[in-house]
């Protein structure tokens, strides 16, 4: 480490990235923030990240974010004696992730084969768009494709016949962030797995797909297919299962979000709304019947809201201990304190920007050994030498890598 | 193990889920897939979600999945007695998945110290809305809340200006599942730390936030905002940060996503279109530049689209390997062959339905060991006896438990 001790309960891991965009790198910042040393092989361009969003003097603030706590190795792969210099990083590290189409890294020279050749215990992680066989396997997939195809985009949408409009994305590459966090989980359980007392030392492979990592989520959509027919639809604002759940309109023009879909809760709330007798109503006495006559139930809940200020309502509400709030913002989030005190919004110094950057904290929190921001986005290339040097390369050889265009 | 023994790479952990509703289930859903030995206390009400979505007979197709390769306990943990129960079985336990409110389990009896009083190794992993302390820590939530606090609410909506309707929910309660997931990624770390060759054996707590879990994912929202004052906003269809990516318009009045948002694929969408020349086109030149005009570009390609019927569309743009897909609803899911091939669609037999139950596969992937739908979700303590019998319990104690109510 060139910078701060690492803490949390990873430290001591060490894994390579071989990835771009998104899914690759979530799974490892996720990985470098509870502790693992995570060295990251980036193209002289660096990763396309580096230019997305917001920027200052072209530095992207997300990147601030993404490649925080991971080492940066500036290395051409496609350079004669590229994938050697990889395979002599791999040697001391317990984990690969990468996300290039299936087969590339193969072809590169980096089969799981060759790269467990001196590390047998390496657990290589796949991430791609449709996974690493069958027939769509090359096809090119991105995060909103993921969504797509794993059923999440055709419900972020209003109810059939609301809207001429398209469904809408999830709002952030949430195809990607998802498959690079059950890569991340995938990995760690391939750990664990490995060093156990009883454990056999071997590195398993894990493949992740997209698509597969969002339809894993889908709850009941596909038994309720196969067995009914049920082509689950979407319900805008609504869950479909149960209710009252909705966001529902305030005098100022707002939003407010409530969800009494419990049997106490929903007492609660029709006192609340002055109409105590609601849950002996034969329409809204069970979740089942309530969710049949949704639109009556929404329409009385929103006549109630429609003529309260939001800031009343919400505290109305919080008062009687009914699940709710507004939407947040990036200026909610940024300014709440919950989220303050648990410090899962923090200011971190960052040399590139004149003042502190804010970060979302570090989840899973771990109570007793939290870890930290240690430091964030690196240059690129910034840990080129530093890493050369720790498996054995010495200032000549660098030197000419340096000059040949290979680091 | 009742029937098929346990493979994956989590056989041999044992975990007690002390879990309802989705988030806490998720993550054992998750952990019993990898084949962990998950037990499940129930009430003898049973878990919500038993009654949630489409059924048969009552048995709702959902549980098939969210419960399966689980145990259920029936247990009152009101009753005399329940938590010594609860503390018998813990006893044989790796960890423990919870989400009540935060001190409502200390409450009944079952503080992390009393959990772990005769087993220090005890992973404690805590789910709830905002997290175990700080100033929201008491108030109720439920999935759409986390989404709506974490900031991904505001964002799964059109564009300003765009609609009068309010954003839409995910489609799914992805504050709960990504919540789970954090758990067990969460979960399996601090398995790791303690069970390597240097391990030190004792249970680490995990205080894991739907709230938080959103937030973490939320890419370049919080450091933009902190920065710079943006405020990101709902984009609908498109990607904020990268262009051309969208749903464009059909012929056949369809959606096709098409996600042109990297240097070599937009060179090929446009020579695709008929229109070679965009990519020197200095507004379509670079990322930053096709998302500053991102209103023609995005007119150009659907003048293209909208001449086209879906099905040839897709064709086209999958020839010439461009990140393309229509919107798959739950009839597409179950008909896909890349699914069926990697078995991420399958039928599983479940006694309680005619035929089989569609379920999704296991995510993620291991190639070695992937793990298997050992039994779909039980019924209400269905293993009870079985659980009590392992833990030491006879016949007459575990009948005198039954006469009274508990079990």
């Amino acid at each position: 480490m060139t910078t701060d001790q690492a803490s949390g309960p990873l430290s001591g891991l060490r894994i390579l990235e071989i990835g771009h965009f998104v899914a690759a790198p979530f799974c490892t910042r996720l990985l470098a923030d509870l502790g693992a040393d995570v060295i990251k092989i980036e193209p002289h361009g660096g990763d396309p990240v580096r230019k997305w969003g917001a920027s200052v003097d072209d530095n992207s603030l997300w990147w601030s974010v993404h490649g925080r706590n991971k080492r940066s190795v500036r290395l051409n792969l496609k350079a004669p004696g590229a994938t050697d210099i990889v395979l002599d990083i791999l040697r001391n590290c317990d984990a690969v992730v990468e996300n290039f189409r299936p087969g590339q890294l193969a072809r590169m020279g980096l089969s799981n084969e060759t790269m467990r050749r001196d590390n047998p215990g390496l657990i290589v992680t796949h991430v791609s768009g449709f996974g690493q066989d069958g027939p769509y396997r090359d096809r090119a997939a991105f995060g909103v494709i993921g969504e797509a195809i794993g059923g999440l985009r055709y419900l972020s949408d209003h109810a059939p016949g609301t809207s001429d409009l398209p469904p809408v994305r999830a709002g952030i590459s949430i195809g990607d962030s998802l498959a690079g966090l059950y890569a991340a989980f995938g990995l760690v359980t391939a750990l664990w797995q490995r060093d156990q007392a009883n454990g056999d030392g071997k590195g398993r492979t894990i493949d992740v797909a997209l698509t597969e990592s969002v339809l894993s989520m889908m709850e009941g959509t596909l038994p309720e297919y196969g067995m009914l027919g049920n082509v689950r639809q979407p319900t805008g604002s609504r869950i479909p299962t149960a209710a009252p759940s909705s966001a529902y309109p305030t005098k100022d023009g707002k939003w407010v979000l409530i969800a009494g879909n419990s049997e106490p809760i929903f007492k609660r709330l029709c006192e609340l709304i002055g109409s105590p007798e609601l849950p002996d109503d034969v329409r809204f006495a069970s979740n089942p019947t309530r969710v049949a006559n949704v639109d009556e139930l929404d329409a009385i809940i929103a006549n109630w809201t429609s003529q309260q200020e939001s800031t009343s309502l919400l505290s109305l509400l919080e008062q009687s201990d009914i699940p709710s709030s507004g939407i947040y913002s990036a200026t909610e989030i940024a300014n709440d304190p919950q989220y303050r005190q648990r410090n899962m919004v923090r200011e971190v110094e960052d040399a590139r920007f004149a003042k502190p950057v804010l970060h979302p904290g570090i989840v899973p929190h771990f109570v007793e050994d939290p870890g930290n921001v240690r430091w964030c986005g690196p240059a690129i290339g910034q840990h080129t030498t530093e890493v050369l040097t720790e498996v054995g390369y010495d200032a000549d050889t660098i030197a000419t890598l340096v000059a040949n265009g290979v680091i």
